[in-house]
């Protein structure tokens, strides 16, 4: 198996991480659960519980709180060393002591999304009316309510405006939720690697991964149990994704042609490439830590997120506060930087303050995930100077009420 | 389901073809048996089969005869009315009196490739040491071998030289292995939309298609029965491949965030996009007319197919009697113009005589097969040229050898 993972979404969570190790030392989630919560598609769900991570001290005056959203196959685990794994947050490069989004100097949150499986409430938890896993009696969820979750827990946690929402993919559409439905509570916005809608493409790519998954004979309408959950179908979601999270570019100068040995069942054929087993070992790395339901869930999320929904840009944007860095990759083909111009494009036709960058990373879609300078200086800038210009300014109102 | 199926590879197959009727009226193939046949791993087979069609006339100088390959999922049904289905053939608007490829004035001949499921000896075939189909004991099979079928074919056929040899995708893999194993018998070699040797990233998605039949249950190493074939795992590689031939820009033209009417199963989400519904239309179809095992073997001929393995072009090229016209579409990320222009740097270092073009049609990997005026006048001008040339120039030796 090749295990090499220096450049793949979930980077530092599924691969080999090389003897890094978080600066944080070792973090723990926690988890709030809070009462009532009703989603976009009317569902009320009578308890949620969303698992989130905190780094850093919330400054007196509450203005340093930076909610990071993560993308399809990430959690809370942002950053610091796994309190059971001892592994590294998957951007542990990016958040830390003195880094680009700086420990030492802001208050980072990072929660797991609602519908997701790692500690939130998703298709994995129990349905208090049945006594038993939702599957697919879970309602179905959007990216509104992943972010509707995030506000429940930022004033669970006494935060009246957040200093800055960022994330990458899935990420950077719940950070444009963020700006353009909470627009008093977000002083700067930073979607990395986004679109405001999936174009036919990017449904297409998700929809062969679902049928994966509803075509394995396990997944039983969604009711398997633990013991057998569809895990091949999984797999092979997880293949297709990781493919088009790479780039042409990127995959032949890591892999080629390059042969291994074969095991047992691929010797019916006499060549076997290191970039299938590359794909072998994503795909059965993947399914040990993430659901299949919630796979379909999260997908279908991703495919259903519509920003301006046949809207003008300037209503949707009009009541926008934020200041803005938008950042796209010019080898990313799965959100190709066409889909970031057109979102500065239609901010700047709503007089909406951005900042473009169009990076020259040969990393693909991943590039946002990974060892990457140029973000590191772009984000880490664009960071200390929109706080100190805020700080300088006095414009967030100070807020004493609720606590940490 | 969204039938339209007017710029997918098997186009004039899987698809609606819209009242379009071949003018070559009704088409039979035929089927050559030709014994002792070993395959480039040194597996003997003691008879193989070979389906084929021929449109138009052998001239009496046997010099007007073009071979076209098939690609991935095609057959030798290249054009004409399906005897059965009355369907045209897989390149019916490029093949046929007056067209492009003018069976009024060329011999045509497209055969099923071995390894196949239409007609020519495959995993499907009865092996005759035991009686059942071949399943998994086929032997592993090459480009090379399918080309060696071929010419055993055009031997049958009593033709020394080829006038041309034609192919997009895996039939540009075949042209290639004319002109260069046999380069006494090519007069003229056309690749399209073809490469030298499989990348990482397409040898990655023919893995995720492979991954899907081979985790299928119903695939049981292979030895499945006709009844109960892996036809959900056959359906989920059809439509990651069908995704790999299109492009960004054509799937959003002809499909964006449209929406249709949910069926049963999808209405578990309130979402149901048309290019949804056509990726299941296009895995339907496509497992009607395939075989999983004969899938799995061609994906891996393709992958294994390395034209120059190592050696300098020089050494591969320079035996080399064939005119080439390379042609590669701007638009086709899988098969992308770079490995094009890779084969034609390699054809003029080693004194090839080759015309290249680059089109700058929309459609991605399925430019070569559907309506395209560019190519229409590319392709048709050469043919014409060359063949008058070579004419004037009694360039080819008559042969009174063998009859049709």
């Amino acid at each position: 198996m090749d295990k090499r993972d220096d450049s793949i979404e979930g980077d530092l969570q599924d691969g080999n991480t090389d003897g890094y190790v978080s600066p944080l030392g070792e973090v723990h989630t926690r988890t709030a659960r809070l009462s009532g919560f009703q989603t976009r598609s009317g569902y009320r769900l009578k308890e949620i519980e969303i698992n989130y991570l905190t780094l850093g001290k919330l400054s007196p005056e509450k203005d340093n709180a930076i909610l990071i959203c993560h993308a399809l196959s990430g959690n809370a685990h942002v950053a610091g060393a796994h309190h059971e794994t001892g592994r590294p947050g998957w951007w542990d490069l990016y958040v830390g002591p003195g880094k680009t989004i700086d420990t030492n100097k802001f208050f980072v949150i990072c929660s797991n999304v609602i519908g997701g499986c790692n500690g939130s409430t998703g298709p994995t938890s129990i349905n208090p009316d049945t006594g038993k896993a939702y599957g697919m009696e879970f309602p179905p969820i959007t990216i509104e309510d992943m972010v509707r979750g995030q506000v429940e827990l930022i004033d669970h946690l006494g935060i009246q405006k957040l200093f800055s929402v960022i994330g990458g993919s899935m990420g950077g559409m719940q950070a444009l939720i963020w700006a353009t439905h909470y627009p008093g509570r977000v002083q700067t916005c930073i979607p990395l690697a986004t679109c405001m809608a999936h174009s036919a493409m990017q449904i297409a790519f998700n929809e062969v991964g679902r049928q994966a998954i509803l075509n394995d004979p396990k997944w039983q309408e969604g009711q398997y149990n633990r013991e057998s959950r569809p895990e091949h179908g999984l797999a092979v979601a997880r293949m297709v994704a990781h493919v088009t999270y790479l780039s042409e570019f990127s995959m032949q100068d890591k892999f080629g042609r390059r042969q291994q040995r074969p095991p047992s069942r691929e010797d019916l054929f006499p060549m076997y490439f290191s970039v299938e087993s590359y794909l072998h070992y994503q795909g059965e790395s993947f399914v040990k830590r993430f659901d299949p339901n919630s796979y379909l869930y999260i997908t279908k999320a991703l495919d259903m997120f519509d920003l301006l929904g046949g809207n003008n840009p300037e209503e949707i944007f009009s009541s926008v506060e934020a200041r803005f860095l938008v950042v796209s990759f010019e080898s990313d083909w799965l959100y190709p930087p066409s889909q970031s111009r057109e979102l500065v494009r239609a901010l700047k036709r709503s007089r909406v303050t951005v900042t473009y960058l169009n990076l020259e990373t040969p990393n693909g879609h991943d590039s946002f995930l990974i060892h990457n300078v140029e973000l590191f200086g772009v984000l880490g800038n664009f960071l200390n100077v929109e706080y100190r210009n805020m700080r300088d300014q006095g414009a967030l109102a100070t807020n004493d009420s609720g606590a940490v």
